[in-house]
């Protein structure tokens, strides 16, 4: 179970407390008396972890090796079966005028009628042997992927990143024939978007409303699919998740994981914690070996410095946490994907807290769950790599490596 | 020194202690608050080590890439003068059927004669350009090892593991010709090996004594003999072993180290620890710069799941403790290899505890030398294949990296 973006930085507005130090979690603190605790280094000490990377890490892909970029694992999040050697790209759709400039990065904050729009963008058709497909996710945003032979995701992005100025012309990174073919595509099918969109009845209906057009789109981050070892493979287990957001989600599909979808589940603190909880308990029931749990909501109280919100979500989350511990027969892991320090708004490389509670581990003395308790514990410091192999272990299911 | 499996897990009949943390220790105790502590994954976290992937991760050379399997370590255990590009085997003397059914993998459990029966079956000539190697082990064991070129250790094993089936006939694993024609080799040497022994003296004296005959031999766990830097070399040191069994013997022999034979070392819980400890003594005044000691009994114990064996064994093993701590001037580091928990009774992944007795250490405040205790002490949690730098370290006898 890894709350988003728990972990933080010690704030002088909180007697030099972190949050989780702060918040009022006696689930939590309940568990680390129960459980064997230590902090985890993500990916390693220092390095600032994405979601996507240290999730990666933590199931036991190396992202150095598999992560070529956010696109392929937004794309599987938003329901692209995606395949190795596809190229996928997150997209904005936004408004453009006739002479190329974008009015608009986020076309208006669109939420109606992307679906629409992105039926009309697959039919796309191109004189180069290569599938265009398009796939609408929430308000303005989109994923493309090419499918192909001869492609690469070392090409630039569209995207110019502030209103107001003329969309990139997209070219190759790396010098190669595959990046420059690439891009050749990719600047027709941006092309070939503004001519289908911008008398697209969706769009006429827009600027009827007052509404800017989403009339473009804007590809980047760029990544080729990886190929992955499916993880109910690599650890002979049977899997799901339950996620909120469609990154992790992604993740979880490009394993093979079953994506287990909870109504509510918003990604933000307005979160349905208690469906979310409910789905948990319900699967934990069910024949799966393993549950990943991404909750999302500290992530963004983080990225948004709201030290209020973030302190109320971990302590609701303390909720959660306690209803998982009543589940009998089961190593249940808390911890969090990478810090997002109020006082930064964004991730930072710092270790998180971990604790593991089940059977027959070597309890140790730390009695509450936070940053700083969980350093003296009985793990010290691991990284998120060796997470699946220590559960692994406890759980009798991996093999000995020789006599 | 390694305490082989003495690590372990928390038990409900001591109260929730380990062996280790019930067991009297007072020599162990002792060192603890004289060293420097802490824990210690013999590979990395959650990874199940055998003893010999342990043992040469230890000395500095890296399972993954030195390890192809049992057999080479065995067979240099044994005395085979193995040199890389062998293939070795681990063989069971068995008795076989005329029609190649396994009556009794063990041979009766035969004792006597298996240097008789070995010196026959290196005759074996082929008119391949292999040399065929064997020799015996203790009971009913031995080793062959293959020696010649274009042979590959991808051969899949002829023992079938249960009596009272046919011998398997021996295929190539890979595909490729080496592999091919290593299976074709071992078939021959198999066949030829009950034509040799089946009307051997050896075996009709056992059968006149009404005992099955060792008849047959069943090669299984085939691996290549790696290349590995000389030890002596590698850390510019004269180096000595005193282990027990074959296996540990065999890492140390291929690793070009002094095998100190020490008598009455049964590798079970009813070894001669005095032998062991006057042997010890003895070999550190003499010029050795380092000694590896591997004591077995404990894991014997913890495959058995005998608690109590455990325990007797680990509280015996204190005061070869005790008396080497009275050596001067030496770095001691006391240790396991793995757990071997009396609950599992088979090797597990959790790190082991690890102590360093000698002169300008940061001596923490660690008072017991166990799995829990050790994990609060200064080394916090390191690697097997850190202990041999942080030794030469100590030692004085590394060079720095850099200026």
């Amino acid at each position: 179970m890894i709350i988003d973006g728990m972990a933080d930085r010690p704030l002088e507005e909180l007697g030099n407390k972190t949050p989780l130090e702060a918040a009022k979690t006696p689930k939590m603190d309940h568990m680390s008396q129960l459980g064997v605790n230590g902090i985890m280094d993500p990916i390693k000490p220092g390095i600032r972890a994405g979601s996507d990377t240290a999730h990666l890490s933590i199931l036991g892909y190396d992202p150095y090796t598999v992560y070529t970029g956010r696109g392929p694992f937004e794309a599987a999040g938003v329901g692209v079966d995606v395949m190795p050697g596809d190229i996928a790209f997150r997209c904005n759709f936004s408004t453009a005028s006739a002479d190329g400039i974008i009015t608009d990065r986020r076309a208006g904050r669109i939420r109606e009628g992307t679906d629409e729009l992105a039926d009309t963008l697959n039919s796309i058709e191109l004189e180069e042997d290569v599938e265009v497909i398009f796939k609408e996710s929430t308000g303005h945003r989109a994923v493309l992927v090419l499918r192909g032979k001869g492609l690469s995701d070392q090409v630039s992005d569209a995207d110019p990143k502030h209103d107001g100025k003329k969309f990139k012309e997209v070219f190759g990174l790396d010098g190669s024939l595959e990046a420059d073919a690439t891009a050749v595509i990719l600047n027709k099918v941006i092309k070939k978007s503004y001519e289908l969109l911008k008398d697209h009845p969706v769009n006429i209906e827009r600027m009827e409303n007052g509404d800017n057009p989403a009339n473009i789109i804007l590809p980047r981050g760029a990544g080729a699919v990886p190929e992955a070892e499916p993880f109910n493979d690599k650890y002979d287990v049977k899997s799901a998740c339950i996620a909120e957001t469609g990154l992790i989600q992604g993740i979880a599909k490009i394993a093979g994981m079953d994506v287990i979808e909870v109504e509510g589940a918003t990604g933000g603190v307005d979160t349905n914690l208690d469906n979310i909880a409910n789905s948990i308990i319900k699967n934990a029931s069910l024949n799966y070996d393993f549950i990943l749990i991404n909750i999302d909501g500290a992530d963004e109280a983080g990225h948004d410095g709201n030290l209020k919100e973030k302190l109320e979500f971990i302590e609701k989350v303390d909720e959660v946490v306690g209803r998982i511990m009543e589940i009998e027969d089961l190593y249940f892991i808390l911890t969090a994907d990478h810090s997002t320090p109020i006082s930064v708004m964004d991730h930072t490389g710092d270790p998180v807290p971990l604790v593991i509670k089940g059977p027959n581990l070597r309890v140790d003395h730390v009695s509450q769950f936070n940053e700083r308790a969980a350093a003296s514990g009985g793990l010290c410091r691991i990284r998120g790599s060796d997470i699946m192999n220590i559960l692994m272990d406890l759980m009798n299911r991996s093999s000995k490596f020789g006599a």
